[in-house]
């Protein structure tokens, strides 16, 4: 049956044209073009297989994502890969490495904080790969708080140099990706401690291990912190801890170009705004956006085409039974799952603007929509990836007991996934920071400084606390303007009563401490808020493509009225909508679902994944998935032998009543 | 500091006696005592050391699992333990393997399906283990819909034989637990034939492999299935395929205490009532629902004790920093699941009183109450089972980056415990069967039957349907009359209003799939409002203890708010409370937290897990972590050189810039 392609039927009830839904999906036919053509090259190199990591020894994965790594950047030299293209190899090569770490943290630290002449430097070496650097930020005992870091960084101006020191084993760096036995540097973060006075955490660029022989530098002490969740995953990275015992480094090894240290040991800082910093906060986490985007819809991917391939009750006589995908059970958990995808996908979208905005007005000196744009894109880090992360769970249990395979992909793309939540900023704390720009633009309401960018909405509180929802039917939920200003009364009325219970407490931030739920619910209300409205926006856009507008429409009031009723106590505390228009809504989100139905394989082959990328028996294209999860079981090694390795030792006495034959 | 308990102050505060409340965890005295001797006769045999399981091969793994299984059962028989201290060694051993299945499903169906003779005949042999059996009822392409399995046991006349078949590659057995390489012997579920006529599904012992070399018999094909979710975790189980190839077995083989086929091959059905499956179904979804609550508590075991160790932010000066668990976001997250972990602790214990009721009743031939039986642990077991797979990764995210290693415990613990989800009744499948239930049990309102058991309540319901919520103050909601009464309100509500819904349509079945999804939400509004009674029953019920009682009711209510404010939306629509109440059940939660902070660290003592249980660095009893976090990295192969293997061949060719030399 090879060649058959098991979910044509599916495809051809789309009603709309999937290869113009790709470039909409890519971003632009120039994105579309660069990923499909370096993923199938991706797909078709042997180097690159993956489906045997889950059987790989750790040292065996390590091994062979060194093999990997070297690989791919042997490629992106030889065939002069543009920078795009480079980032789009290492993406579809789809195993965490030390290359992430090097392009993603060392080199933009340096970029962001080093002085001219360090980057000179610095990058030179760096570019070219003649040093491998990581990102030595987080300790074994301080994640979140970063000013609570312990590596101290002592000037010594007798020597001209900075002593790198861990005083206590819970300042060990720990966690840093590549640190563990690969990265030859690191930017380390320490403690800045000269003349005595702690001026705080600053980078430092150290040298960790001998360009000889790679053996840690005399001072040192370095190594793998073990093993993490799930199996392949992130087990492939050599996540590492570090110690310093008095390791000096010169002092222009300190980034300086925020501040400075001088050759008597005086502390300066310099002209250039600190606020760069945010800047570059902006762009990680616009790219951990489009991640989630990219993570979730490969999980919906595989769960939508096994859905379509899987049937299940339905058939009395011996027919054939439903496709479990034609269950409102199964359509009210996955649409809305295929929905996010979509709406992540363009909220990263907006975001990509946003971080051109934002730079370009720190470049003019402009801070003022700095704190707006740091909030914001603080808060949808933390919701789409909390989001992705339930999303690829869930979509693993769509696929019933098959999902729980490893080689249905979804368990490892969960393992490797779910650290989102966690790294550049503990998901809870992020909407926190949230949480505290919200109150504070609700403190200035009224005082004539108009809220911007993603609360201008809260400069017409006077409305958004009077108004009562027009919606009378259930198309009614298909109006733009309704839908958006549900969605912005429930997070106006949400952070109002928030401050209003903060003002009741005499102590600002114990009222603060008091009140972190209910703070971080507001902090998501208008986090979905963002993401609707952006969504919204795209689809009141040009769009080209036959039939491609109602689609995302559908998907878009799906996203909406999912939330809200997945939210309907907020939407119902706040009197923002009325029982009876949440029943409408549901009403209405069924009708969207039938709409859905015969799309949704087109709608998850826009993604346009290869099969390599997707790593799943469950998610083929072909949807042929029945011999090949045979053909995986195959290749277990309990299979090498028919009588499993432990027969005589252990089943053949336990059977035989003969215990001392047994190899206890 | 080995010997130092850094918990000492937490266990200080406690405000109850630690020692009662391990006797109302465990059940009773008796049950206490068994649990805790022999756990630490586990956790001391060096046997069952399971900390280095993440490093073994998938092969080291399953040879390790033999080992302990027979090792523990070679114990059980020179110990002479008795069934309960069989089933606890097998429990704190802590590795899924065949002795499970062979003890916990095997058995069991022959006990229960078996006519006297057979049982005498098998029972002699599997109770000494002289055969190993498994129960192969899942197929590739069949799981939730048993009635659809494809495998044929056609009566052969002439031979006095049934002829095992597998005619399709979908109808091959799949996930069966140790068949893949370990069962001598299966019950096999097969479709009946006879004189051409198809009588549905039945069961068979089949003989897989000879007993003298252990190969398969000619006819079978098996194997296992390959490597699942997670590190360790389920991959010591032999979870395996199965097909038949026209393979013939005596008619005695058929486990025939239901029905039976004559030597003439005449179907004939027994007296006994088919009612006594059901019977079986609700002792195995009972223990479903008491390991649910042992799962849960393991990960809330281990994030409360790390939540008290780790510190962060808070700290102005250099000071110490704030335990994370006196944060209201941490308490907002961890409290409810420590909440839940009891309330199903004392829901599971209830159905161990029902179970023993349905039976005797079953006995008496009294079927009337079996329909109630069966949905109640149908619902309960699907939404512990989900409450509990949720929660474990929620406590994982609790414990920020460093629940991300698989020392934390919890990586292994979601991935052995989430395929709960699915087997014994997907979780959906199983509330659409509650749901059914409590339409048939609406329509009958007004009948003169009156609803018994947990669905009682829907007797009143002409006072529940009009009732306002009495609640005026936040301390009404400790009011145990108030909060039931809200609870029934609700689920009585929502029951009634999907059965108006289903009305509208004119097909019954069309209506109810269009509203599958409302339908699991009253299902499971009717579930948690059984768990919320049976736990206000137990606080109302005499408990012994200093302090004990008070700590269950803070949690009780804990439980029965959280969910109140989880699921506002179903309570405002519905209107069973208003939104003023929901602001004062969500003041009185913070008050709970409040009271049952310091008392955490005590609360999850009294489970009285061994360290070998928890298996979790960050969880330790003497909650020394961070030490024991270095000393466990250390273990892992990549420290066992300093410079790693593949320095030569990828490392030092990419940053010496010398392609040709790497090992590509």
């Amino acid at each position: 049956m090879e060649g058959v392609d098991h979910l044509a039927d599916e495809r051809n009830k789309a009603e709309f044209n999937v290869d113009d839904m790709k470039i909409i999906w890519a971003g632009s036919r120039h994105a579309f073009d660069v990923s499909n053509r370096i993923s199938r090259f991706v797909a078709t190199d042997p180097v690159f297989e993956k489906s045997n990591r889950a059987l790989m020894t750790r040292k065996e994965l390590f091994k062979n994502t060194l093999k990997k790594s070297v690989y791919a950047w042997k490629i992106i030299k030889e065939l002069r890969l543009s920078d795009e293209e480079g980032i789009k190899l290492r993406i579809f090569m789809d195993q965490p490495g030390f290359l992430d770490l090097h392009w993603g943290m060392f080199v933009p630290a340096i970029k962001g904080q080093g002085t001219e002449e360090q980057q000179q430097k610095w990058l030179s070496l760096a570019n070219k790969m003649q040093i491998i650097g990581c990102y030595a930020q987080t300790e074994l005992g301080h994640g979140s708080n970063v000013q609570g870091l312990e590596t101290t960084a002592t000037f010594d101006p007798k020597t001209d140099q900075f002593i790198m020191h861990s005083p206590t084993q819970t300042s060990s760096k720990w966690w840093p990706g590549g640190l563990g036995k690969v990265s030859t540097h690191a930017v380390v973060y320490a403690r800045l401690i000269t003349n005595g006075k702690d001026h705080g955490v600053h980078g430092f660029i150290v040298q960790l291990r001998s360009l000889d022989d790679h053996s840690p530098l005399p001072g040192i002490t370095i190594g793998d912190i073990g093993m993490k969740f799930g199996n392949g995953a992130y087990n492939s990275m050599d996540n590492g801890f570090l110690m310093f015992n008095q390791f000096r480094i010169p002092r222009d090894q300190m980034l300086m170009r925020l501040s400075k240290v001088t050759r008597e040991g005086k502390y300066i800082a310099s002209d250039v705004p600190r606020q760069l910093v945010y800047g570059t906060m902006v762009s990680v986490r616009q790219t951990i956006v489009s991640k989630a985007s990219d993570a979730l819809a490969r999980a919906v991917c595989i769960a939508t085409r096994y859905s379509a391939v899987r049937r299940q009750f339905g058939s009395e006589n011996g027919g054939i039974e439903t496709q479990v995908i034609d269950y409102k059970t199964q359509q009210n958990r996955l649409f809305p799952l295929l929905a996010s995808a979509y709406a992540f996908r363009f909220v990263g979208e907006w975001l990509k603007w946003l971080y051109t905005d934002v730079t370009q007005r720190l470049e003019a000196s402009d801070f003022v929509t700095l704190p707006e744009a740091h909030a914001c894109t603080a808060g949808l880090k933390s919701m789409t990836t909390s989001a992705t992360s339930d999303g690829i769970e869930e979509c693993r249990k769509l696929c019933g007991g098959h999902g729980y395979l490893w080689c249905s992909g979804l368990p490892e793309l969960f393992a490797v996934y779910v650290p989102a939540c966690t790294y550049e900023g503990d998901n809870v704390v992020l909407q926190l920071q949230v949480a505290r720009f919200l109150m504070k633009t609700v403190s200035q309401l009224g005082s004539g400084k108009a809220p911007a960018g993603t609360t201008a909405y809260m400069g017409r509180a006077q409305h958004l606390l009077q108004c009562r929802s027009g919606v009378q039917k259930a198309e009614d939920w298909l109006n733009p303007s309704m839908v958006l200003e549900a969605f912005e009364s429930r997070a106006l009325r949400m952070a109002i009563t928030c401050a209003k219970n903060l003002s009741k407490f005499e102590n600002q931030e114990q009222g603060f401490s008091e009140l972190l739920a209910d703070l971080v619910e507001a902090a998501i209300a208008h986090c979905q808020l963002i993401v609707v409205s952006k969504f919204i926006a795209k689809i009141e856009g040009e769009i080209e493509g036959k039939g491609v507008k109602k689609q995302l429409k559908n998907l878009c009031y799906i996203y909406a009225l999912h939330l809200l009723h997945k939210h309907l106590g907020d939407f119902l505390s706040t009197n923002s909508v009325t029982p009876e228009q949440a029943s409408l809504a549901s009403h209405q989100l069924r009708s969207l679902y039938s709409q859905v139905r015969p799309n949704a394989v087109a709608l998850v082959d826009a993604f346009d994944y290869t099969d390599h990328y997707l790593g799943s028996v469950l998610g083929r294209y072909d949807g042929n998935v029945y011999p090949k999860l045979f053909e995986e079981a195959l290749k277990d090694p309990l299979n090498d032998s028919v009588v499993p390795d432990g027969y005589h030792e252990y089943i053949r006495p336990l059977i035989k009543q003969n215990f001392p034959s047994a190899k206890l």
